[in-house]
């Protein structure tokens, strides 16, 4: 069940890289640079595509990592523009790609996740369906809304990308 | 894990009811009618205010009922305020709590959904991890991010809720 979580956030982030791609699409065909989308916010005080696309990327390793007793790898915030910000999914993407079902063999609900910030720890059920499900949506969700709302041509089907159909 | 799955819907949609709370607040406060939000849209051509909540709530209602096949039950679309709104998500929660982890003992990875606009079906898991998660959360997420952008003064912290934090 860990292990289907992780292949779905890779799921969702290989959507979002076809996004940035659309986004890129559209720029170049209304002819406006597409990393002004970088700095964009739904709210002054909220934060910034750029930020929106890292931290759904950072919330997809750590969960990966965390729930398999590794040390999550350092992805460095240096991205600026939308093709640098591909290539942070990209990386994301690579790391969770090492994953395999047996590293999350052991993961019992009892394993405790440490929040260095709180000081405190979550159950890893709680981790996971509690704080890293919902926070990596919010983050690939609010990205998309900014894309959206700035009049890239997506819709729900870009989101959710392919489903395995079967009859029946 | 089904069952799990179905509490975190439930949480989530208890955070966005303490949402929509706040929302009411705010609009008290600033002397404007909260239901204007009930028409606001990030984009021209996407759904209201009131269909992304109302949907966010289906999506819930629905996977409920489908992994422990049962027949979801009829909310009429008829709600035009966020009180109504709010009575909306009461009576999914109160659906919600009728389901317990007995429920979804037989639920199986090899149970069929339908989807009967697309004349197919998918696997529970393909259901719930490829479709229900990501379409709850990107609905309550656009939610959220209209009144956040209308100037409610919510967080991140609102948008997640409580967590159990324990030592260690």
């Amino acid at each position: 069940m860990y292990y289907l979580v992780i292949r779905q956030f890779a799921r969702t982030l290989k959507n979002l890289d076809a996004i940035l791609e659309k986004a890129q699409r559209h720029a170049e065909t209304k002819k406006f640079d597409v990393n002004n989308f970088c700095t964009a916010r739904l709210a002054p005080d909220m934060l910034s595509f750029l930020f929106q696309v890292r931290i759904a990327c950072d919330q997809a390793k750590s969960t990966a990592a965390l729930l398999a007793g590794k040390e999550p790898p350092v992805h460095e915030d240096t991205e600026k523009t939308v093709e640098e910000l591909r290539g942070r999914v990209a990386k994301c993407l690579a790391y969770l790609d090492t994953f395999t079902e047996k590293d999350f063999e052991k993961t019992s609900p009892q394993l405790k996740i440490k929040l260095p910030r709180q000081g405190k720890s979550l159950y890893a059920d709680e981790y996971l369906f509690g704080r890293q499900i919902p926070n990596f949506f919010f983050h690939v969700t609010t990205a998309y809304d900014l894309l959206r709302q700035g009049g890239v041509e997506i819709g729900k089907s870009d989101f959710i990308g392919h489903l395995h159909l079967v009859d029946g």
